[in-house]
């Protein structure tokens, strides 16, 4: 176990400019064992213990709030098993993403999920923070595609429900409290997820529609055509793509347009998926839903179309201070909300954006600003929160809430929900040791 | 509501020989408003109380086991609403699998779930011990397809998390709870589902191999040629189709043959699946992996291809006493203990039967003999769920534990987890009102 006692400022502006944590201690154990030796040493003394993977988060989730000692995944980087017949990869918990991804498509599988940070996330905490990404169409949610979790919890206690069975109905689903609940009812320090076969054809279209409607159209025709091969479904308006044009010097590949849709296929072979393509394209293009578009099968061109969309993030950052907001909302309704604040805040804002994984009805709506203002804050704030409950979607669609959206979790649940929560925080960590101030509203 | 003050006689002949519940209340509420004032009125007086769907489990996890009330949702049958663009479901606990599989495929939708005994079962009751079936090869588990649910709880709070979001990341997924907890931790009173778009073209392949090696390597085949089209591979040995041709007087399609398989695909484009189904026939005939096989498009004979599949269980229920078994096994080993037990048992067993879902991993071992017999039963168990446990697989895959295989837990989960269960337990039903002597094993 390696042990850092300095001084650390763990900074993460790049994503979120506002929040600094600040911590003495930093501990990175190797193994299972280690960290119930640590967690059984923090419960015996009320050391609070802030669990960290990659540190790439939205919400604030990894960093410490105050002087919790961060608990690190960085060195649990094993692949503990992978069995090429049924595609289940088991591993630790500070795995990287993308590294993973190597590591089965050598063996022709696949990660069942993708996501812009997987250079840097680990399994581990994509699993805590459930997250969702760009593959969540067609392979769904971690909540099914992950078979079974090591867990330490909060006293050090080894919880072993790192099976690998793809269905296993013996008593409580254990594994499914701890997915999604941010490190705050234990650590995952194991995971066992299932591999999809690496699909032999992959294609992504890149298009242009004049109008938001023409999207939703767009995509209606797309499950149609494509069915079963459609892999992911993304959109971003204009704003963004000026964004990416701007900071980071990325050109369009096709005409300037109000919307731009990128949609994968991945399938088992390749002429069909072409011809099932084809015929997708010739009545989108012929309908007049789709003005202008371009077509990757090549690695690099495939790799060049998707960094447009999965860059989105960065280009905004370099663009000012960022106002995010993660929303799942009713498909028909998904951009009005963008539009709705562009004319609400006009010039108080550099840039309003919407883009996401319209596919899932998740929006990703983001607000642009010289600087940090607490006038513009108090122009989004409750009024997105409240635009978003009253077409009852969720405040975080895949984020979480982590430290900054705690606070509004009523807006997607009812106080019933909450008190359960609270109740099973304080059955699973009734010191309050893992992760405190995070995901859970402060009590009144 | 309807309270029917009479002696009931629960019986279960057809599938459970040995287990007769008895009831003097049975309560058949319409609203979830009226079950939460049950649950109140049994809560306040300590009244134990037994959900029940439409009572076709396999481990006797709906039946009153002395006199508990039973709480029927069997009114409780009311579509609530479709989106016909997301194909989301939102319906009553009590609506029959049947029903609503016929309601969503008029809007051109499936539901994700299919099993035998459909025609009876309630969706409520799916969800509540978590539903495997025919169709968790392609759409997965009810984990990743159920968006929300309503609850009540013990004392009779209404847990609203009926949302029909495919993403919210907001709190605790505190469905999760519920979904397989076999009514333990609170009634699920409505579900809301996503439907995946209706396959436009459907088609069956009934195959017969020489050797569970050749099912073995059919199945792989099957994976790299049909890919993402396939949605079900099941497979029997020749000893079930003796007892369905024997009982049900259904003939094989087939060549007698050691053991069959049954192929499904599900996709967008007929010609593009009947191509993909020919080049993969084409290579397991050739090279000898499937001797003789039968191939259906049109639905009747889809239907008759599938009851041979389906309708084992009846057939073996006319066999005699039949001892059920229900487990997850590595796939390679999947067979091997069907050969092991018809050889240990000798002519003491009529029959031992092996099929099941083998591309989820999941084997149905049954062996019937005339009657009741606790030699027989001492000369299985605990035998099958000690192998089952060496090979670390699941003793109860999907049918749950129920009243019948609640203390066989310990061999597929670990102290630990036993011990957070009966934690969860204490938090949400402290009276222990809830489906009591069910899932959970006896306390010491």
């Amino acid at each position: 176990m390696q042990v850092d006692g300095w001084m650390e400022k763990v900074t993460f502006t790049t994503i979120l400019r506002t929040d600094t944590g600040s911590s003495k201690v930093l501990l990175r154990p190797r193994t299972s064992q280690e960290v119930a030796h640590i967690l059984r040493y923090c419960h015996e003394r009320n050391l609070a213990v802030s669990p960290q993977g990659g540190n790439t988060g939205m919400v604030g989730g990894s960093v410490p709030v105050f002087d919790e000692i961060i608990l690190s995944t960085t060195l649990m980087n094993q692949v503990m098993s992978f069995h090429d017949v049924s595609g289940v990869l088991v591993c630790q918990a500070g795995c990287i993403l993308e590294e993973l991804g190597r590591y089965v498509e050598e063996r022709g599988f696949l990660m069942p999920l993708d996501l812009g940070a997987k250079g840097s996330c680990h399994i581990g905490g994509n699993v805590a923070t459930n997250a969702g990404g760009l593959r969540f169409l067609r392979y769904g949610s971690l909540r099914g595609t992950v078979l079974g979790l090591e867990v330490v919890l909060a006293d050090g206690t080894i919880l072993n429900c790192l099976t690998s069975l793809r269905k296993d109905n013996t008593g409580y689903d254990l594994k499914q409290l701890f997915i999604g609940s941010e490190g705050t009812l234990g650590v995952i320090t194991a995971v066992s997820i299932l591999c999809p076969p690496k699909p032999s054809a992959v294609n992504v279209a890149f298009l242009g529609c004049p109008g938001f409607a023409e999207v939703l159209q767009t995509f209606s025709t797309c499950r149609q055509k494509l069915g079963e091969i459609l892999s992911a479904f993304e959109f971003m308006d204009a704003e963004c793509m000026k964004l990416v044009e701007l900071h980071l010097r990325l050109a369009s590949p096709v005409r300037e347009s109000p919307f731009y849709v990128l949609i994968e296929t991945s399938g088992s072979g390749a002429g069909h998926d072409a011809e099932k393509l084809s015929d997708f394209l010739e009545q989108v293009l012929g309908s007049g839903l789709v003005t202008d578009g371009t077509l990757a099968t090549d690695q690099r061109r495939i790799k060049m179309l998707w960094s447009l969309r999965e860059r989105i993030t960065e280009a905004l950052s370099r663009d000012g201070y960022v106002y995010k907001y993660d929303l799942s909302l009713p498909v028909e309704r998904l951009y009005d909300l963008v539009s709705d604040l562009r004319a609400r805040l006009g010039p108080r804002a550099k840039h309003v954006v919407g883009y996401g994984h319209l596919g899932d009805g998740n929006l990703h709506l983001n607000v642009t600003a010289e600087a940090f203002d607490v006038s513009l804050l108090g122009a989004l704030e409750p009024y997105v929160y409240e635009w978003t409950a009253r077409q009852r979607g969720s405040v975080s669609a895949e984020h979480g809430l982590g430290f900054k959206k705690r606070d509004v979790l009523c807006y997607s649940k009812p106080p019933e929900a909450l008190q359960l929560m609270q109740q099973l925080k304080a059955l699973l960590d009734p010191k309050g040791i893992l992760n405190p101030y995070k995901t859970l509203p402060a009590r009144a």
